[in-house]
């Protein structure tokens, strides 16, 4: 098509609300336009990158047994309610109610309506296995939705459902879906996303991993070992801590620390060491406000996720007011009031003596010796990773942390779902079972923005063929030109005749400056210019958005070299 | 694919709760499941169909220039505020509130956001004209969802919005679009859906169109002239009727009517006929509960659509009480209260002497003139046509009235929304104009159903080949038999190689008569019986689900045979 027919905008400056590159230059060359808070239209040049994704990750699908189906986006509240989620999750979900007061959600995650969907199909052993997929719109009501189309709030996504009589038969499957996301992250031009082992949250079931593209932009922390394959999500990382004891007891004593709120500040007052101190975190639950401790060595962070797992239930940063059985500032382990429940971090065990809040305002402990002064101590894995700390897998003191973008995600989810909902199969030997589910997903907006931000210099995006809005950005330098016209436009008849899906440039009024900069926010792989002055030589300057080629070919041969370089392209990803 | 992996149930009754034959196949058949009120799944195979449906509709699109974008599903109030909608708009409309009590509205109809998105592209009138559509789901709250898919709440729906700097350029491409719908509604194998002159209702905007698939089913009153072309929707069909005065005026006299509380009463109790009597039906505004009366000759009904228009805004049927200036039963439009509005049909015109309710519990008036007894009488045309009414076309009395579904509309939107928007561009000569729209919408999955409405017998849906969920039905009759299954397993395998699209039924357990009962469900267009009883004189079964074709065809020349036949019925689309 001619650039001039395009309905998009392009323009120069970089829009001050946008933090990440992908969200600045896919506003700037006329990708998205922001409708409302996480909220965005998509202009032809997108829907183009992400129809094409799309088709991709179809194919994938369909190559593992995938059946492509479609669930509603507004659900009755009783499907929730079945799978027990229309109260476990948030204000994620959208509760609403229809003009006869009934109530509804909107989908932001479909098990309920996969199971809803075949439990009549899945009745006997032999349907099984059997995977379903939608490609779908889904609302999901984020906090903070940010940075383009990393994280919004609507969003197109890849949602597929498998269902099976085993374990067994479940990771088999699972295997094939994890490689078939492989291929596809291959195939959209990212092909260095790598797996993480991830939490499960508010999905249920055990075993899941994370696609990631580690970028500094991410929102996830990932941790990765050095020296062997460990990669988790920050969230599921084990946290290893080693404490030596030395077997030297001190005796326990409460000390006065006026003013020292903060663990930092008693152990300068007090000249120890802060990996000899226990910090306390406090939370609440969501459900009933009731604290919850989390105590850990001084030097480490609460992981969230680690402890909103142990709870079992949703909580947030504690508010401690007067009444509390809490004295905000001094918490400790030893003779905290009876009506608040605390976790003690590894990292807090074999620590000989510790500095730990007294639960008395302006005063703590020393010496705390959690095995001798705490009954029945119990330690939980609570704390988040830090470089350098033991790898789970293979032992070394060599983990590091990265930052990464979450692109696709698969999860085991066990029976959760079909218990909850009641789908039972009957098997060989007549006995009832709940069938086993594993969901896949992957996001299609993010993996546009995603790719983008992988792939793009100062100047625009640099789409891999495969996704790219087109395969040729043809540009007629001076159209006014008889001659350069005549030549453009000849090409461009001849690259669509040959099925080369091609953008023309043949913009009177514009100067090449501007042509070549629209270009660049385009991305498209191949750029063919054609200009009085090549023309002089006879030729064309055929070039790649990643400057990996850029020639001089003569006219006559420009339409066979420029179908070889696509196939190249191509036979690259 | 094999049938017996294909994620669906088939079934022989007929569920209780399906009034027409589309919607009871399709659930029978595995086409789709409830999911709540108004609201479904979709199987495989409706997902098959569906997406062809998409296919078409795309290329058809995309070849009068369309461009595909994609608008959220959920929208900010801010935006319908702008156009007035949020407002004007009844409980079809969902209002909710996000977690930031911001308030967001379900896309019922996305002009609004087509609006917003090309604001600013649509600045110079050099950009014009320009078309951008979508694919993309919706949710209207329906207050009777009925009839399967052909009135859901959440739908699937490609809607179109064009733009245009003169009523000529719109009215120009208006006509295209009207061509491309036609080619559409062939391509997937209903040529015989009529266009209509319709109502353009809340869209705003003046002329406008629906295409109609005339169908007993379908729940619109479609008004067409067996002489001429003239089709209307009933909503928008003028009324003509032309009384004959024969100046045989009578004195206006009050008569008690004891008891007579309708049209039909007085008139037998008065021995006069109903088409000299002055009906009265009684409305109230939605906005105020302000009272309307229609009055319509004593034959009419009342076309609450022209009433609506005429008001304009909604109105309901009128509660009458004890303390409104109504006396319910004796309502006529002479000495009728100040305090309500009334309007009096075009068939009341001409007509010497009335019988009209006399505003008075128990009496009538007879003998009521209204050019003589009302000062400034004017007639609107507020009645439905009735069969053998005048053709506003040819002028002969040769209207009659049939049924029908609505597959497809398009609309002259004017510059309604440009205007409330304040989307604006320059024009050659340094003026600003708003641009003129028009818009233009098809459902898919009512498509489906009307489809299958339209082409089904007893046993189940007859699906067009360009449509079908799959070209062939492959059924190995005896798959024990090592030599059937021999034969069926390397057609299938052909046909796969030679790009036709093939459900092979090789199910072990499942005798012929539920084969077919099963394939007639799925409605593939040829069918193909491999078994050991045609095996022996070497012959393959091959038949078209439409009975047109039935033949035994040697096994050496049956994949050949399935190619032409194949491409004769896509021919014959």
């Amino acid at each position: 098509m001619k650039l001039k027919n395009l309905v998009s905008l392009r323009f120069k400056e970089r829009p001050a609300d946008c933090a990440i590159d992908s969200h600045a230059l896919m506003i700037r060359g006329g990708y998205m336009k922001y409708v409302g808070n996480g909220i965005f239209s998509e202009f032809p040049v997108l829907h183009r990158i992400t129809a094409k994704i799309e088709s991709i990750i179809r194919e994938e699908m369909n190559a593992i047994d995938g059946q492509e189906v479609l669930f509603p986006v507004i659900m009755p509240a009783e499907l929730w309610q079945e799978s027990g989620r229309y109260d476990s999750i948030g204000s994620e979900l959208v509760r609403f109610q229809d003009r006869g007061k009934s109530k509804l959600v909107l989908g932001m995650t479909h098990e309920e309506a996969a199971v809803h969907l075949v439990r009549e199909y899945g009745q006997s052993y032999q349907q099984y296995p059997f995977m379903i997929y939608q490609i779908q719109r889904k609302f999901r009501d984020e906090a903070r939705p940010r940075a383009g189309m990393i994280r919004v709030r609507e969003f197109t996504m890849k949602d597929a459902y498998s269902f099976h009589t085993s374990q067994e038969d479940l990771e088999q499957y699972y295997q094939k879906c994890y490689d078939a996301y492989n291929r596809i992250f291959k195939r959209v031009g990212i092909p260095e996303v790598v797996t993480v082992a991830s939490d499960s949250g508010m999905m249920g079931g055990n075993i899941s991993h994370e696609y990631m593209l580690l970028n500094e932009v991410g929102e996830d922390s990932i941790v990765l070992c050095t020296e062997c394959d460990y990669r988790a999500n920050m969230e599921a990382a084990e946290n290893i801590v080693e404490n030596v004891s030395e077997n030297k007891l001190s005796a326990l004593e409460c000390i006065e620390t006026p003013g020292c709120k903060t663990i930092e500040d008693v152990c300068c007052f007090l000249k120890s060491d802060v990996t000899a101190s226990c910090k306390a975190v406090v939370y609440q639950k969501n459900a009933d406000d009731a604290y919850v401790v989390a105590f850990v060595r001084g030097d480490y962070e609460v992981n969230e996720t680690k402890l909103r797992n142990l709870v079992g239930g949703d909580i947030h940063p504690a508010e401690i007011t007067e009444d509390s059985p809490l004295v905000a500032g001094y918490i400790g382990p030893y003779n905290i009031s009876r009506q608040v429940s605390y976790y003690c971090d590894l990292s807090l065990k074999g620590i000989d003596s510790l500095i730990a809040g007294a639960n008395k305002e302006g005063f703590h402990y020393n010496g705390l010796n959690l095995e001798r002064d705490i009954e029945n101590i119990e330690y939980v894995d609570i704390a988040k990773v830090k470089e350098n700390s033991i790898c789970p897998c293979c032992g070394k003191p060599t983990l590091t942390i990265k930052r990464g973008i979450e692109v696709g995600n698969i999860f085991q989810l066990g029976t959760k779902y079909t218990k909850n909902m009641n789908m039972q199969y009957v098997d060989k030997d007549g006995s009832m079972h709940n069938p086993i589910m594993g969901c896949y997903g992957i996001g299609i907006g993010r993996l546009a923005a995603s790719v983008c931000e992988a792939k793009h210099d100062e100047y625009g995006p640099i789409w891999p063929i495969s996704i790219a809005p087109w395969e040729v950005h043809l540009c007629c330098i001076r159209p006014d030109d008889e001659e350069t016209k005549r030549v453009a436009d000849d090409l461009y008849e001849k690259l669509k005749k040959n099925n080369v899906e091609v953008i023309y440039d043949d913009r009177d009024e514009v100067r090449a400056g501007q042509m070549f900069a629209d270009a660049d926010l385009l991305g498209v792989p191949i750029r063919v210019v054609v200009s009085p002055r090549n023309l002089k030589e006879n030729k064309l300057e055929i070039s790649t958005r990643d400057k990996a080629v850029n020639e001089a070919v003569d006219v006559s041969e420009g339409l066979d070299y420029i179908i070889k370089l696509k196939e190249k392209l191509y036979a690259d990803i």
